[in-house]
């Protein structure tokens, strides 16, 4: 592992000699956004801070009181980076070390800064020209490695498991809130380190709606149930959801907006590959729903970037800029919510791979038929 | 509620007509903070923000695609706020309505806005002045109302029940990670909306390690076990830590090193009145670990507000400048961990009371004595 993340500086590093967001190259660089820092070292301290000096060493600072993310002691061998134990705030310590070495350009994440950050840290180190890193460390997370890949596989396996033996259990008079807390506790069970975002359970009226919380609504007979949910391995996140109805047998509107919403989403799907825009993509299942009428009750995205974190780049929606690369995993999930009546929602997740290697490599299995439950 | 609300807007917005962190008095704010959006409005929409506008209207802006937070509509009666849709980014949207008033200062959360959406926010309002707010409304969140603190009341009942439960059950041969899920089950069936912070279960050389993640580790005849959690309950978060001896009898250090970490832990409770010093309450607890020869076991703070969020403002540390108020409610939490051997934390939330009231009002009332389950 170690030597991933040493090639992953050393990239980092060559790209901000080049040049940084606002011109001209930097000649260190300080990562303080978690899931940056955990890309680049294999290590998420809390409010840690990595440090690509002028001098050629990395050093990976933590605060000393890091809480959850202790443990990690100053001389800690990681790979060829030194871990430094910061008095209280890692970005001011790094920063300081950083000054040591004269006036330099210290290019710094100020997506993830804040004013308040940014402003102490020139005045620790006047000499220090501040530059934008930009969001350059995301775009290198966005094609991942096929160790990065397989985590997900792995993490894809866990949620079907896990959401497989929900299926097997009755459901008729349970709330939301069990049912969400079930699957959690599954996903534990079969070796997820946690879930990769809060699950969400959605029966009735609420199934359908896309960020929707679980609450003490029960399901009932004939209800569309709408899950979400997803594993976190070795820190990489993936995300399924599905839509089942509940009783013996689905009503016409229910079959007819489900069709609908699998046939939005195989388009999404069917179109994922190598050098496809981003929007070409989101517009493979937009189309589908607007030729019905739906076109108000899509959100503004049917599909993200999965991998340290759940919503990466890239973006899949009408504005995104940009093509798809091979080992670029993303999620395709158009919904529509019909308000009062329930709705349909189906995530997967899925690898951008060459026709040539056999198309979208599909990582969440668990059916997509109508199931009645 | 709403009135509660519309009154702590008039004082932030009185305090800020008077002067902002850099001198000058403001004449709009924007509050973006998540947890100081929520004081103010009881509303938490992701990505929002609130307005208290140059014209004396405010405005709660909420991201056109909030997802989980979704389903406030624009004319959503809001006590006497407008609610109003933001095309994307409502940091963004809310300083462009500011501006439309004409020049004015607007004072900021400078600890929260990042440098890039800064940039952003005085790009579209370039005659907009913009100061710092510094922590104003953290500031105001400080001491509590009576309804607040009934809030935390019922967390810490609901808390006190989930561990009471787990202390009736079977804990040899269990794991770390599956006791604390439980734990977190039971929060929810007791009526909490979530856990106040991911719960620390620690057993046997994990015990009393301050940010504890549960592991596969199993409970073993003789082992410390140290639990720590908290519901959430209307959006206020309650912490309780103990520590048990698993077996029959505890061993003779067992038994002295948790006898040390109570006499600290209450010679911080006892010190809790309004007037007293966030130093001394920390140096209450911090000396008789000191005296035998732990200072170096113990962490920065001995203590912390708790509200809306888990960690608030005061800090109960040896650097910490201010005085305790009545209606404070912070946690009183002093720990000890031996490395390879585990250790003993003793956490509770207390509401600082004069004497005359009775002195400190314990929320989280479970038994600190050393029990052998």
């Amino acid at each position: 592992m170690s030597e991933v993340h040493v090639a992953r500086r050393a990239r980092l590093r060559e790209r901000c000699a080049a040049s940084t967001a606002h011109g001209g190259p930097a000649d260190a660089v300080l990562v303080s956004r978690p899931a940056n820092v955990r890309y680049l070292t294999g290590r998420a301290p809390g409010g840690g801070a990595l440090l690509l000096g002028p001098d050629g060493r990395d050093t990976l600072f933590t605060p000393s009181d890091a809480g959850p993310a202790g443990g990690s002691h100053p001389g800690d061998a990681l790979g060829d980076t030194v871990l430094g134990e910061a008095d209280g705030d890692a970005v001011i310590a790094a920063a300081g070390i950083a000054a040591r070495h004269g006036p330099h350009v210290l290019a710094v994440e100020e997506h993830h800064l804040t004013v308040a950050r940014h402003r102490a840290l020139s005045s620790v180190a006047p000499a220090l020209r501040l530059a934008d890193l930009d969001c350059a460390v995301e775009q290198q997370r966005v094609v991942k490695d096929e160790e990065e890949i397989s985590a997900l596989r792995i993490a894809a396996e866990i949620t079907d498991q896990a959401l497989g033996e929900l299926l097997e259990s009755i459901l008729v008079g349970r709330t939301e809130r069990h049912l969400a807390l079930e699957l959690e506790r599954r996903l534990i069970d079969h070796g997820a380190e946690g879930a990769a975002f809060p699950t969400s359970v959605a029966t009735g009226r609420n199934s359908g709606l896309a960020g929707h919380r679980p609450t003490e609504r029960r399901v009932e007979e004939g209800d569309f149930l709408t899950v979400r949910l997803g594993a976190r391995y070795r820190g990489y996140r993936c995300q399924i959801g599905r839509t089942f109805v509940i009783g013996t047998a689905p009503d016409d509107w229910q079959i007819e907006l489900y069709d609908l919403v699998f046939a939005a989403q195989r388009g999404a799907r069917e179109s994922l590959e190598p050098g496809a825009e981003y929007r070409e993509v989101d517009r493979a299942a937009r189309q589908v729903l607007d030729a019905a009428g739906y076109a108000a009750a899509l959100g503004r995205a049917t599909g993200h970037g999965v991998g340290l974190e759940i919503g990466e780049d890239p973006r899949l929606s009408p504005a995104a800029m940009g093509k798809l690369d091979a080992c670029v995993p993303v999620t395709v999930e158009p919904g529509v919510h019909l308000p009062g009546r329930g709705g349909v929602r189906i995530d997967d997740t899925l690898v951008v791979r060459p026709q040539a290697d056999g198309g979208p490599e599909l990582l969440t299995i668990t059916t997509k038929e109508l199931l009645a439950l």
